[in-house]
């Protein structure tokens, strides 16, 4: 039987760009501007879901039961204008850039799948300096569930030709973790996100690391040696 | 031998007021002014203690040895600047105001006890409906350290004529329940200020709820019963 060699799959926002704050806040300004009163650190909990998904949770906390389509989607059009006026300040994780180069050189094959459109991901794949034209990227307008449906890693898998048990999904939240469960991948936690250990742990992450200057150093623990 | 009544001894921000995340981009505004590149996350986890204990820990974590006193006075003021830009949006958490008026209709003594300056506190506390001339508050002023050390607390204790052993301290922050333990007040954790659960437990909460509202509900598993 052939040694099967993984490849690795990234979330984007608070995995290799420093940008879950400001999504955070983003969305506490949509929230705020229609009336919806929500703690700050709910929204974080809730932050790298499907948008869809993310707005129903939210609505069930809040006890709102019916919010229409026309609410949903004026919500995320001021949620997308709140996070660009921010995402001049976004940036890169310490050793994000070093990673990419690293499994590039390798030869180890990896994509990004986010739970984010392509209207906010572009500010961050710039910031991070990976052309969606040269290296596979698949964004929430390209599969019909975002996380924690595994959607979008299996279309990831698919853009480099592998199977999605073979890959290493890696993320800082738990709808990664979770998502990578469902498809049998195996799911790797970066604190760098903001949550904490334990909550990655729980929802299923074999080994966690700071961020992906931490996931570097330890890339032969998850597979990542040629 | 009689029996010793509680008092209840607050953090504000995370844990009275929704405050932590404008802290936390403001902390990043202030550093990214200063040219100082910090992961956010990072500067979540260190939020709520004191200002020069802060400062010190990010600095280790830059790598930078020496920032002066200038420096840090300047970093101080542009990060109460950013925040005091941010503070008309901050709310009272759910049920912070009713956790309060229980205490004050049951006779159940209360203090606020905060590691921020009543520069930036008087806006939290006017959002709160408290005034400080009538309510015990202690900030950062009053007092040499802040927290970690146990000072700001023992201080709260000693506006209510109380005992430190005789209080439970209610926080957000590992800060906060390193700072009770090490004035053997009892812990209680909130998950407001989006630290986790395991974070606060090993810090030394020993409760956790969700937020003031959830601590209301459960008051009488922490001494808050007359």
């Amino acid at each position: 039987m052939p040694r099967r060699e993984a490849a690795f799959l990234f979330d984007l926002d608070g995995t290799l760009v420093d940008s879950v704050y400001q999504h955070v806040l983003a969305w506490t300004d949509a929230l705020d501007a229609e009336g919806i009163e929500l703690s700050v650190w709910r929204i974080h909990r809730k932050v790298g879901m499907s948008g869809g998904l993310f707005m129903n949770q939210l609505l069930r906390e809040t006890g709102i039961t019916d919010i229409g389509q026309e609410r949903l989607d004026r919500l995320r059009r001021l949620h997308d204008e709140a996070y660009l006026r921010h995402a001049a300040r976004v940036r890169p994780l310490p050793g994000a850039r070093a990673l990419l180069a690293h499994l590039t050189n390798a030869g180890i094959p990896w994509a990004i799948a986010t739970s984010g459109r392509m209207v906010t991901a572009s500010a961050n794949l710039a910031a991070l300096g990976v052309d969606p034209a040269q290296y596979p990227v698949v964004t929430r307008d390209q599969v019909k569930y975002a996380k924690p449906d595994p959607d979008l890693f299996i279309a990831g898998a698919e853009r480099l030709g592998k199977e999605i048990e073979d890959c290493v999904v890696v993320g800082d939240a738990i709808w990664d973790m979770l998502a990578a469960r469902r498809a049998r991948a195996l799911g790797v936690g970066l604190m760098s996100g903001g949550y904490g250990v334990d909550e990655l742990e729980r929802a299923g992450a074999a080994r966690v690391y700071e961020d992906p200057a931490d996931l570097l150093r330890h890339l032969d623990e998850v597979g990542g040696r040629r």
